[in-house]
């Protein structure tokens, strides 16, 4: 490890000289761009390697995935679009083990597929429940629990999460947060 | 690094083939059952490499933890049951340093005794705080704040968290979530 | 790696006889303290591997940064004070891309400076919005989200955060958190 110490310590210092970053090691011995073509997403994506991907997995174009990320695919599959903003500590889910725990594991995982739209943007630290639908151009506020479906240009915030508001595009694509209309 | 980063990748590629996953990097170096096993753990047990456990943690049999996950023993102890969910994300205490920072270190930390029953599932993203007893067959809701002892068989949700509902096993152990008893 | 993962598995068994702690693989491989000072913070202060720092981030004396945090400097510079638990999962941010992704890429990101002052305990998983400003000896409940500014000695919770007490320092220093005042 002395050899491979060093060489890490010579990526952080380069890290830090190029970017002004100074990442987590693990970080620092893969690159996001490559992590994304690895798992089969879209041109442009980047995927952090703390991210854990599990079982069937989409991933459109020009997305981000911060650290610390779980995108579960394993249930039913896992569909994220382009340009969507999966913001550090989120999960996404395709499966619970709710009832496994409680039947001391009589009872087996119980699944369901999740999609993500387009144009997403998904704040820190959400979790998304498996078999929601999130539609195209939604936001989801920090720290919520999705557990059930929005159609697209939704705003979403809570735990459980309910609609807050809504996304509105002006004539010259100017971009409105609209809170009047709430669930 | 170059051999051991080629390696790495090797792993990587072993375990999209074998289990369809893609794993942070340090996920590969060590299998979670031989971590389960290392700390102690009862049979059956699997813990992710990036689980930080501090001092005294007891953990009982086919238990999973996920995740960026922290089991902190170091305050009065910690025990955690058999065939829970310590899903990704969850932080459980036995200290906190409220009254350090507040007094610029001239007051030590505080701590207590937490325990974790048998058969709960505790969901991603959790906060369980020093001093607090959760019974058997359990389930904390996601993104909850648990900071009060509830008894078994409680369904638990929320910041601070609180019950709102219970969990009842029908004749033939059906499993019933029934969300009528609330706090 | 079969050298370098032994010396990993060494390291592993060393830091359990000495800390009773089994810390993220990652976590054996950097230093806290040499952490701290390799990005200028102050004397005392300890940062660990899984804390990712963009831009640029001061950070006092004798501050406690957790695991899984992340210190965003990069839209208009984060400053932390002395004395501070950044506890772990802890989330600041100087930008957001919410109309990054809304727009697919038309805009850019938005930015503001974001400051703690010395002496605040940010709980477990709590989420600092960009342009906020925390003052002197605030105490933020875990899982909350900020995205105001508070003054000096606010307890502070919810998500969004509102103001819930205030800390009070006794004659003889001792520290009482009231919470009769509230937003």
């Amino acid at each position: 490890m002395s050899s491979s110490f060093h060489e890490l310590n010579q990526k952080r210092d380069q890290m830090k000289l190029d970017w002004n970053r100074v990442l987590p090691s693990n970080e620092l011995l893969f690159d996001r761009w490559e992590k994304a073509k690895y798992v089969g997403a879209g041109e442009g994506t980047s995927i952090y390697d703390s991210c854990m991907l599990l079982g069937d997995v989409k991933i459109g174009k020009n997305t981000w995935v911060g650290p610390y990320t779980l995108l579960d695919g394993s249930g039913g599959g896992l569909s994220i679009g382009d340009f969507c903003s999966i913001s550090s500590g989120v999960q996404i889910y395709t499966h619970d083990t709710v009832k496994w725990s409680l039947s001391g594991g009589k009872h087996g995982k119980v699944s369901g597929a999740t999609k993500i739209g387009d144009n997403c943007y998904i704040a820190p630290m959400c979790i998304i429940s498996m078999g929601v639908t999130i539609g195209n151009g939604c936001v989801v506020g920090a720290n919520s629990f999705v557990n059930k479906s929005f159609p697209d240009y939704t705003i979403i915030a809570g735990t459980p999460a309910k609609k807050i508001g809504e996304v509105h595009f002006g004539a010259d694509g100017e971009i409105e947060l609209d809170y009047s209309s709430k669930e």
